[in-house]
């Protein structure tokens, strides 16, 4: 990807010794980084070794931070600062660094006079000059007297020094709600530098806000597309740096970061297009989706055969096996599913792989690698289709497909029919709806941007699910026109110990009659989850119900919820173990939800059911 | 323990299914129970069920709750509002429960009326008279319109029904910053219910901090004390009842969690006598402690040669064999250190018990075990000590214990002094300054208030650290006369997966000069923790040091830090193994910290340090 953006990220952003958070950084393709002041602390390195080291992975040291509570002093404090300056500025030259952060003053005794910060810095800037060193100036959200870039631009101007500019922080400036539209005002030689980070709307002090919750471009709530759309028409070509605090990203994998970081700054940037300039290669377009091709579920021998006589009472006709592989077909209307027994043992049944129908499927894969997703090379003999593949966070497999029979890239070919296979009675199941994935907490973030920027899904905001084993995060994805949709769960405090909620995985199939469906497979011996009477005596108190309907759900193990849009009536089948179930629902109306308000409610039935047992989660 | 305060706990403070909470809060010894409607609706039993179980193990179902956005309404929402509470009450009677809890309404729609308001929760309670039922209104803290207790409690006198009283929650009162001193201005019998919760003192939107933060009392930072010696002045003798709504407690064991709740009490309603009437028997006072008696490193074979050759190294000299055990005493002045041989191999070596220096540990372990600390029974020899012993949350064991040689109760008899054992030189190490023990984040809140409790130690605000592998919660506590201080570490977002911070434990000698020691354990070959040239080097731009005494201290690593009241030096010593090491500190003038400052640097260069490697916490 040839490219004119120089991209870098603070080493803070990522976990590890300095050496590890460079070497990560390098390889993610960052061009340079910001130095953390701490990381190069704690460093077994001198400060030459991280020049050196920096140099040999091809990176930039494109600004040295922070810097504290400089301006706005008295003259006592003025004479200790500048030591402390021209000790920083040694450890710069040795570093090879030439811009340093300096942070609006915190401290309770900072005078509140710009004419006073603008000569101070100015005298800064002076010293810095005759080292080669040019200083930039932020605004923090929480700084004594300067809190927005409106001043902290208003008193670099005074100061008037071509040595002296501003940083541009987008968690400043949104955080505290203000509008960047003043930023094309500043001219683009006073903008030093422009730090990016995004965090999810929460209503907490701000300072405690920036240093835990920031999280990279896409993955939050901010308007980083309006910040950075005002910060290039100002005429910025400077580097975009990700500045980001986030408590997970400081306990995850540093190379996984980076590169979730490398992403969110290419989706970014793409999203740009066409309206600014952003110079370097477009991506290539997000390829239209059309639903699901089958999901894989991976099965060890033993659950194979509960899968297959499961399969086969919930109306699926085995209709095809794999020319080549322990693979098998399963079919009802327009659901395929896969069964593909591994040798693998403990982790299984689970979703191995889950296989979208894309207009073009090498569209698909261009897009997703150019957006480092890692591809997957599937074997196949010669004959077969040569899958297009991904692998998503989590590891789960994403195949893109076209189910076409007579197109050569179509997966269907490998199959060989099986003659006459035709279930006896299909239970009326159409399509699958939406597939859920259990995450590691230290996926959660990086896959909901994955699927984002990936497969252009659009995210709903985060839910907290109340599991009788702590609390669930979850978020759901879903394309425009909602032929693909994704739920992603992960426990909200890692895995703590004791009852820590482990993760299951559920595939939903739609029906357009859920009572009938569940009669149906009901009498044909499919164990439905069994839902506490509770539940229904405080539906008929919350909602004014049909009682026919209340009893026959209550009878069937049925859920519901409304919304403004419509109705969702929905039920859940176990497998044995604990890993993996399936859900089938009905949308009535326009509803578009998952019936997250009922997740709690099976969790806890989960939870009791000799099937499953503890600690299923998600919705 | 006869007792006439009655105790309760609300479900959702506790993980679990209904049934799993109910046993855990009668084993705690909890009288009776807030029902928590969501863990009824999940629950398989039907209500008569609830009340048979919560009956047969003798837990009184003392309110069911919540019941939402009931006054304040238009005449038509009355109506439905009506019939749900109906409803609402044909479930209480199916439970035995005769009281509800409204909470103040939080809809956009409640209508700004504190008349209207009375009078339809006058309605309210005439209904519910006709059942047997009582009505506790409560204002929630982020209610639309009622927002504190004096509102509520005026609604209440206004509405004027003997079913109609108010419920009072320290949570909702002491957030908002209320001032408690008017509640014994309500009569004691409007005094419907009163919950309990401590929270740690965060700015963060209300709502928010009460559903993920909420702490037993005492384990936070809100004056539970004076709140309810307010209650007690009103004349209020009805239950009191813990409601904690906790991210952490929600994914606890519920049997762990219970008794960590029953302990918050039985501290609470003791630390109120004398002055105010609390019926029921005292706790045991605490007993002062004057010190550590040893501690006791549990190793493996191979772990005790390595400890054997380091301690001799130390300047500690083997001075007894235990007569009955393979337990080894090793001394320098007013250190002892234990080595005991254990079989097990894995999570060695560890700090195996601390045994403190108690006045009366007869007493002390009297006021443990009142407390509910687990009494652990250690076998020995009938001529041998019978050493009082309890397990702290951690599994660490805590000895009570006397070293006067000739007191029949001193441990010290059981071992057989070793013939003219002297240390060629000691090091100088005078005592032993202070334990670090890593936590599981599930045990973090509950061992702060567990020594907080059983040993009198006051606890300091809670720190943040930053490791390479992500943040550590921290927290110190000492005696009044820091005789005795320990320091407890956690992940602060649990086990998070790839780079997750592992606990280690570490064992703080105190003496009076640091420079010395590590200049006299280097020339024996003691290996200390190298310390980054780097950190000298920020140490000499920050602080205004003596050039002598920085670079001794780069020199031989040690660390510095400087509060108002003295100065802190420290080095730390490694053992082969990432769990446990020394620390060697020198405390001067009255400094009373840990050095949390350095914490980082030390966890970074454990780090990279061939001997510990990857992941090592705490300060």
């Amino acid at each position: 990807m040839t490219d004119a953006v120089r991209r870098a990220i603070a080493t803070v952003s990522l976990s590890g010794t300095l050496e590890e958070k460079l070497l990560a950084s390098a390889r993610a393709g960052f061009d340079g980084v910001e130095l953390f002041e701490p990381d190069l602390l704690s460093s077994q390195l001198t400060h030459v070794e991280v020049q050196e080291y920096a140099y040999d992975l091809g990176l930039a040291i494109m600004l040295y931070q922070p810097f504290r509570d400089f301006e706005g002093v008295s003259d006592a404090a003025l004479a200790r600062n500048v030591r402390r300056a021209e000790s920083k500025f040694d450890v710069m030259e040795r570093l090879g660094a030439d811009l340093i952060l300096v942070c609006s003053n915190v401290s309770e005794h900072a005078i509140d006079d710009d004419e006073l910060a603008a000569a101070q810095l100015h005298q800064l800037a002076e010293r810095a000059a005759s080292r080669g060193i040019r200083v930039a100036y932020e605004a923090l959200a929480w700084g004594r007297h300067v809190r927005d870039y409106e001043r902290s631009w208003a008193i670099v101007a005074a100061a008037d020094h071509p040595q002296l500019g501003v940083c541009l922080d987008s968690f400043h400036i949104l955080s505290r709600g203000g509008d960047p539209r003043g930023i094309r005002e500043i001219p683009a030689e006073k903008i030093f530098f422009v730090q990016l980070a995004d965090a999810p709307r929460l209503v907490m002090d701000v300072l405690q806000w920036s240093r835990h919750y920031r999280c990279f471009p896409g993955q939050g709530g901010f308007d980083l597309r309006g910040f950075l759309g005002q910060v290039l028409d100002a005429g910025y070509d400077g580097p975009l740096s990700l500045e980001v605090f986030n408590d997970v990203f400081r306990q995850s994998d540093p190379q996984r970061t980076a590169i979730d970081a490398m992403r969110s700054l290419l989706f970014l940037e793409d999203g740009l297009r066409p309206a600014r300039t952003v110079e370097g290669a477009a991506l290539p377009a997000p390829v239209p989706l059309r639903g699901y091709a089958f999901v894989e579920l991976g099965v060890d021998f033993e659950s194979s055969l509960a899968a297959q006589r499961l399969l086969a009472a919930m109306g699926f006709a085995r209709v095809g096996e794999h020319r080549s592989k322990r693979v098998e077909l399963w079919q009802q209307a327009d659901v395929r599913v896969v069964l593909s027994c591994t040798s693998g043992v403990g982790d299984v049944p689970r979703v191995a792989a889950i296989a979208l129908e894309s207009v073009d499927p090498a569209g698909s894969l261009r897009r997703a690698t150019e957006l480092l997703a890692p591809v997957v090379a599937l074997r196949h003999q010669p004959e077969e289709a040569d899958i297009a593949a991904i692998s998503a966070p989590d590891g789960t497999a994403i195949f893109f497909c076209r189910t076409e029979s007579n197109d050569e890239t179509s997966w269907f070919g490998d199959f060989e029919a099986i003659a006459g296979a035709e279930a006896d009675s299909p239970a009326n199941l159409l399509q699958i709806d939406h597939v859920a994935l259990s995450q590691p907490l230290d996926c959660f973030d990086e896959a909901a941007l994955f699927y984002r920027s990936v497969l252009d899904l659009q995210p709903r905001d985060r839910e907290e699910l109340a599991s009788p084993d702590g609390l669930v995060r979850s978020r759901a994805l879903a394309d425009s026109e909602a032929h693909v949709r994704f739920v992603l769960n992960a426990p909200a405090l890692g895995d703590g110990g004791y009852g820590a909620a482990a993760g299951a995985q559920h595939v939903a199939f739609a029906c357009d009659d859920a009572l009938l469906a569940a009669r149906v497979l009901s009498e044909r011996g499919v164990r439905t989850l069994r839902i506490s009477d509770n539940y229904y005596d405080d539906l008929a108190a919350r909602l004014d119900l049909e009682p026919t309907l209340l009893e026959a759900m209550r009878e069937l193990g049925v859920l519901y919820d409304r919304s403004d849009d419509g109705e969702f009536l929905h039920f859940y089948i176990e497998m044995p173990g604990a890993r993996l179930f399936f859900e089938i629902v009905e949308r009535r109306g326009r509803y578009d939800g998952y019936g997250a308000v009922n997740s709690p409610i099976r969790m806890a039935a989960q939870r009791t059911s000799p099937l499953v047992g503890p600690r299923a989660v998600g919705h």
